[in-house]
């Protein structure tokens, strides 16, 4: 059975998994305060080229965005996000359950537009009354957003001008970081995308390991008691060497970045195909991710041979599904899927 | 440098690593509802005697207390723990975060006692005034306890009667389960744990894994949804391989209750070894822990040479400090700890 | 200087008042458990036609609406509202404060329309990916809505039905139920809006009293232990005399009603005003709200005279105010109104 | 019947129903922006004797201790309080719904200890493991204590001096803070306790208001955007003028103080007719409230003359009942009391 299903559904890349076999036995303090958590956090700041970033690791996406949200916001501040976002739609109301407001915008292939976010503060301090309502606290956007898109430098830099002019700290989810950065489209490097943001996180869970979000305050503003506070969400690993270890390979010899651009080269790859094959593309991306539209009667049949995620109905008898390549895609996988379409 | 620290100080039982290895590029679906997590609860329950059991598998300690206390209490209702328990004292606040307050019973080395949780429940129900106060909806209890102490049979059946009397769902934090279970004090089987509880988690993190903990609801009791629940807390693994994997080691060949007992057998031999130096022992205990008194003066030499945790200043001149055994401890390790003292 | 700022510019009706100060110093147990709160029960049910009703006092609409909600859903549920509603827009985020979502239905005139809400119900049960999002729990709708327009009887039947067949708890926001039944264009009695949800309030605050707002569970469905729901959200009056007193002045002779049909025939006189004066509506309701929009240069003119609330910008020249009646405005004061247009 | 139940059985005093019948029709701006709000904060700057206070008037006790302390605490913080104190025991959990944990310290008749706070403090820097811990945020403390004693200016004073040492904010809960300060007993001034602490609040709900408390930051230390938090918490009344009429009566002419004084001088003679009856006193203090041992015995028939409060068993056959004055006690019921007891 081919899997396109998702950009977590394998292991880890062997090099993580060698590493964490190797550095097994050595004791090690809990807590990510352990020498590989150290090291792995010097290997980001140099590749983000942030001498004074700090780091912290947390396990998974949702959780990272709650921790994240939570401790920059005030108690009654809610954070600004495309109605697409993840924080919006799919964490099964995480940041609300931590008792934060999702103050949405329009969603522009899944991406916030600088000139609406201007419109909404003027707005907000505009009301006679908004000392009733949810102060926007800071920005949240996805990079690559969840449709695939990607901010280009130029949005990314008119969105961080409106939030230097209301203050608002600008939050960029890197769950899928690596992706957006080797896409060919991409014109922001790292360094760039750390600059332009007031904290952001490098997804690991999605781009080569088993577990692991490395969430970056580029400039020396990590909130006071991170530690404490990540603890009170539950979200402090005892064990904080498993996702030290593992971001530690994925920062010697570029690992992450040759291992996001398999999944880029393999994603442009099985656009070829749609196109030889006339598939219907509800939406082609420039990173892993690339919808179909397929007629509910054909869909038995690829179901039957090839994982896919169920993305929305598109009419009576069409329904949007995602393929998804990643680190982990070969270019035989995409040749069954291929023979499949 | 010799490491008695805790129990969570090296990374996995080399047959999970192998497991996780040997497993990673097989596709599998997200959110533990994987082949491995399935054939693990098999696992579990036929080890807990509990074929209806519901198991749900979370990535640590802290964030297993607060999602099932959380899912497990209404809203306006508290859990009752020894005023030791790892929630009343070192989650960072994580009960209370959920809304919760922690309603303290006196600590018996760190055990909560049946009569004094009747007289609670009698007082509160007695009081014209209660429902002003925080209903006890549940009772938390670990085994082995905080302190390396462990309920008999005997007890934990009194505690389960006071919580049928009271409709008090009853949870135990078994973080180190399998440490009590292979304690040569004990006098409890998995199965009847099981039965004498409503909810109980078996940890892995202390006990040969990366990370992860199994929470077993025995009679098929567990809350609706409670995989949204547990997203809502961030605490939904995208790879819930990695949980299953590692749990389907554990419950294969007996392994989880193989490397318990190392650790209960080193634990005896550093009890040996204290009574053989003299050591001052302010208490030693069934499991894996152990609590020595170190006069001030000495700690210096020692903490040069060997890794423990601070418990707590004992007085002007001397301090607690936890020595720990656990399933990688080595008879070498007990040794060169021999020399030391 | 004229008001016709809002309903709650003055303080309470004059019966109330008088009512407060007869009984002042009769001693009476607290926490509404009191002799008033009794009388003023068994009045409301019988005007609602629901002999088994269950009733609760609290003191102000943003508090009812959070203590509601909160109480009837689950916790990881979440309340469907028109984008207007006023639990959406102006409540400072007090219901995502207790954790839950607010799910936005498109405002027809700050109306949800049934339709929509069974397309959001057939979209989430459709979604394979529902269990991480957050669940629909309940609906909130408010009659008259914060635009001052009304559910017709046929509208709210379908509302109910599509409640039903979803198993959504319907509840009505009637901070201006008042207003909302003495409208010249509604069709639904009390005790026919009591029969087509589960649960809804009787606004007192903007009805006449000083404060006060009367939460009614018509089919005896009030969630348990409310009264300690109510205290741990601050909620709970000491002195639940103070509501009893005025709820049971308000249902004695009819005199919610009376003073309510007040504000709207003094609304209807506005109107016509505005009609007569030529004034550019922006929306003319059939309840105590009208909208109307002036020029930006006349506004210090009439602001001089006459205290409105500002409602939102109309464009770059113009600006849309709202003018408002109460049980306490007079004809004196719509005539004074008259001469300042 | 006779009632000595509480301080919140009858309504308002008299002035304060004038006063609101009086100012009934002017319409004033709501959410506590008008005219009688301005001024009644005016008058308590005075008494206070502190011009840069900054004031806000809440509804009623456990709302204003929820608000307060949720708005003073960061997110991770827990407050400090006496096991006996209203947050630890009677407020259903208000502070825990709101996230934090309430740290106890033993109770010296109601009281927190100087120096037990200072080892609490130093304990916790003291752990290696505290960062894991809920971090002392602020400590709170009734004036009077719930048991109706009373800080001196020296205990307050050393309070306020570990508290400045540890940068803890000082609240104190006021909700019978008349009674304390006119106590015979009592050594400080309000000016003294406005300058000894960082927080506090004048209880009107016990003390001649319908309901009410005057929030005091007596150092213009309010947390920013406290309207808006206050209204996150459902406790912003829309009609603001009912608290600030109130107030503004309260602290007209001294009469926050004749009336309280009242209080006191009826307890004086309660106590005197204790002494002359050779009741069995369980606790005698120096405010409104005194405590007596009952035979069960005894207790049909009292309870069908008397309305107490249950404080609680002292033994199988005798229970320990609270009987408390207020500003409307008279010298009438003292003398039927009298012929009761």
């Amino acid at each position: 059975m081919l899997s396109f299903e998702n950009d977590y559904n394998v292991g880890a890349h062997p090099k993580l998994l060698q590493r964490l076999a190797e550095t097994n036995l050595e004791p090690q303090t809990g807590y990510g305060l352990d020498g590989f958590c150290a090291a792995a956090k010097d290997k980001i700041k140099l590749a983000c080229g942030c001498p004074e970033a700090e780091i912290f690791f947390l396990t998974g996406g949702t959780q990272t965005n709650q921790v994240v949200i939570d401790a920059v916001l005030q108690r009654y501040e809610g954070v600004v996000a495309a109605q697409t976002a993840h924080i919006a739609l799919h964490e099964a109301g995480a940041i609300e359950f931590s008792g934060h407001k999702v103050l949405e915008l329009p969603s522009h292939d899944g991406k916030v537009c600088a000139s609406e976010l201007k419109t909404m503060m003027e707005r907000f301090y505009g009301d006679d009354s908004h000392e009733h309502m949810v102060c926007p606290g800071m920005v949240y956007l996805s990079f690559p957003t969840e449709l695939g898109t990607l901010y280009s430098k130029a949005e990314l830099t008119e969105l961080n001008a409106v939030s230097r002019e209301y203050d608002l700290p600008l939050f960029i989810d890197g769950a899928r970081l690596g992706y957006g950065l080797m896409s060919r489209e991409n014109d922001l490097t790292l360094p760039e995308l750390a600059s332009l943001c007031d904290v952001f996180y490098i997804g690991g869970t999605k781009v080569g390991a088993l577990c692991g979000e490395a969430v970056v305050f580029p400039h020396g503003n990590m909130p006071k008691h991170f530690l404490t506070r990540a603890k009170q969400h539950g979200a402090l690993l005892a064990k904080g060497r498993v996702l030290g270890v593992q971001f530690d390979a994925l920062f010697t010899d570029n690992l992450y970045f040759e291992i996001a651009r398999n999944a880029i080269e393999r994603a442009e790859e099985t656009k070829a195909v749609f196109r030889e094959k006339g598939c219907r593309v509800w939406k082609e991306t420039p990173t892993n991710q690339q919808f179909l539209i397929i007629a509910d009667s054909d869909l038995p049949r690829i179901s039957s041979q090839v994982a896919y995620s169920f993305w929305e109905k598109y009419d009576d008898s069409h329904t949007v599904i995602r393929l998804v390549t990643s680190w982990a895609t070969t270019k035989e996988q995409v040749a069954q899927l291929r023979n499949i379409l």
